[in-house]
């Protein structure tokens, strides 16, 4: 597959520290590639003239560079003074971008209690685009710009990921934009999700039934216990999509659990209400985490009434009536524990499903019969029950985030009747 | 400050695609800074051979270049056949980590079920590298390098994060590091943290106080309604970065809750373990992640006994206890609730502190008299209590953290019986 390359650049000291993750570079490049471009480069750099330069030079190259940040009033937000020396443009005042900047710095002046004088500089620096920019106008205090370059463009859009992502639909609808994206079709994409099965496994089978080629790309992806497989092709290579996907599902059918991007919250909020059921959690070494993987879903309030996070015994008894006898006899991490503590839940919420966690998240508290990463879930509906245990690797929140997966993944397998109902 | 240039080229395509954020390069970025060197690119590519050997070729002009992935079994992992063109090299068998990765390989082919000879090709591959690299042994089953480019240095590492963090330690170990590392010092680290306070307000009072330059560098962070100030230098800034620290101090001298890298829910479980209190929560619109939050932390046992996720009113009544006639007169999005939801978790949980929050997270839900993002929070201990109303902005997400970090900000609050108080 040959399409137009787009390179992203993000200029930020912090995030070429380390400080911080970016969020712009993968968001720019899943769009890209969502428009059909080839997105082969993401460059962090901090605002050193010289390195933010070099890494715009090279973005020069690509059909489409996009450029994430260095846009704000300072000294240090150099990417349009950069932007205008390696295209060999000169700097001019837009005089409409400029009374949009100052109406919102002297609100920002105002509310900060600061002399509007303090912002007269950063708003001419601003407003100075390089010649023949286009300004896609403001989000927040800093401008957009596209640069058409004949054939190829530059997008140089704000650093906080809520003022590119606002900017950005702005972008596309440029004439620059326009007709690059005129030359691209999106590629077709297929996906495929599984649960407990191996990377390496699923990669094998990939290779086995021959692998990336012929218009086809293929990435495998593990992530907490699911294996992600992505399908990208173009026309020729559609027919060979379709070929892998069928020997994956024959492969590792009962551990095929998606063939959409919805995260397992999702669809067990959908398993849930497509069976009228209402939902409660019950958590103790995941502490939470499976009900604020829920609750982050939109709608979540339609299934989800609540949970009880039991991280000690007491907690464990008195809010979800875990006998005592069952602490005592087999422990906290415990099978039975567990599914008291689904059933409690299941009561003292009221609702119709829960599911329980409790294990030993670590680095402390492992022993010889019961090591860290030792989980135990249970999930349990109106006239059935499912229960695990298992071991799991990794530092303490590593073992959290797959116990909390594990559990959402034992609701849809207790929820779904059959593996092949769509939700 | 010239210190020596740190170049981290990451190599993998989910990541380049942006199906996943990288981790690698903010690790390796943090490392370089911590030992005095300077991260100046982090270049994300994927497995074409043209662009990870671009990105490579670059990563030659830096005095150290570190490089994640690409050093798997399969012809996609390109990285030790790609740095032996870019430095002049043949591949050469290493027969001792040919016989290490045998070793892996015989127990992954029985795991897996599988014929060992699947595994043949890649064995040698993966054992073949450049002339004179040294080798640091295997983490999982692929291998790390270290090449000595005389005066300047590559070292090469496996993907997978806690296979790349577990041989940094030996890279670093290595004569080429060691000779490199000999010439830098550590910079200086000096580290604000504030809340309720602007970034622009942070930016600017630094500035006028002389901002960055002779032997400094600052950067100033906003996240989630903290904003973060980390002041780097060397001997000659060291002054400065005392004078510009005290000046934040004054300035912002009720919003600064920390000079240290702790993050606020450590805070507040030292602060309840100094005084001796149990902690508990009590969540609507965070859904359990001010708990998450709490139990992430190591020895959060020590602390935290539980929390509710009263999602629904029933379960706010049943579990919390919060009186119907309060959420029929005030609402479920009331201080009112909030506070009986905060006195309810303290009882029923047998906890000594407790933290409530109840809100609209969106996008749903909201009207004109509670709009989406309101958020009301309640914390309360043995003979205090504050509470806060917020009007929160951003996506349901966003809406949710920054509830969760405003809540463990006002328990820190309530906690620190005076601001100066370090814990």
């Amino acid at each position: 597959m040959s399409r137009p390359r787009a390179v992203i650049v993000v200029t930020g000291s912090e995030l070429v520290r380390g400080d911080r993750s970016d969020r712009n570079g993968p968001y720019l490049a899943r769009e890209a590639l969502r428009l059909g471009l080839e997105p082969s480069r993401i460059s962090i750099v901090g605002d050193r003239p010289q390195e933010l330069e070099q890494a715009l030079r090279e973005g020069m190259f690509a059909d489409l560079c996009l450029v994430s940040g260095g846009l704000g009033p300072t000294h240090d937000d150099r990417t349009v003074e950069l932007l205008a020396a390696v295209t060999g443009r000169g700097l001019v005042l837009d005089a409409e971008l400029e009374r949009e900047i100052e109406g919102v710095s002297r609100l920002a002046a105002e509310r900060q209690g600061r002399p509007y004088t303090d912002f007269r500089a950063g708003i001419q620096k601003q407003a100075s685009l390089p010649e023949g920019a286009i300004s896609l106008g403001l989000a927040g205090t800093a401008p957009g710009i596209v640069l058409d370059l004949e054939g190829r463009a530059v997008v140089a859009l704000p650093g906080p990921p809520a003022e590119l992502q606002r900017l950005w639909p702005r972008a596309l609808d440029t004439e620059p934009l326009r007709r690059l994206l005129w030359r691209t079709s999106s590629p077709g994409h297929r996906v495929l999700r599984f649960y407990g099965v191996a990377e390496s496994a699923v990669a094998f089978a990939l290779e086995g039934c021959g692998g990336e080629g012929d218009g086809l790309e293929a990435t495998v992806c593990a992530r907490d216990l699911e294996v992600h497989v992505d399908l990208f092709y173009d026309g020729a290579g559609e027919a060979r999509a379709e070929t892998l996907a069928a020997a994956l599902r024959r492969g590792f059918e009962s551990e095929l659990f998606a063939e959409d991007e919805r995260a397992i919250e999702d669809l067990v909020l959908a398993l849930c209400e497509r069976r009228g059921f209402s939902l409660a959690t019950a958590e103790s070494c995941t502490g939470g985490l499976i009900a604020a993987r829920l609750t982050a879903v939109p709608g979540a309030s339609n299934v989800f009434k609540g949970g009880v996070v039991a991280y000690t015994d007491s907690v464990k008894e008195a809010q979800l009536g875990v006998p005592s006898s069952v602490l005592g006899r087999h422990g906290a991490v415990s099978a039975e524990t567990a599914e008291a503590m689904a059933e409690g839940a299941r009561e003292r919420v009221g609702a119709d499903v829960a599911v329980a966690a409790t294990g030993i998240a670590g680095p402390g508290g492992g022993s010889e019969e019961k090591p860290v990463g030792r989980v135990c879930l249970h999930a349990s509906c109106p006239g059935g029950a499912l229960a695990t245990t298992l071991n799991l690797t990794g530092d303490r929140t590593s073992v959290q985030r797959r116990a909390a997966v594990a559990g959402l993944h034992l609701l849809r397998r207790l929820l779904a009747q059959n593996r092949h109902e769509a939700v």
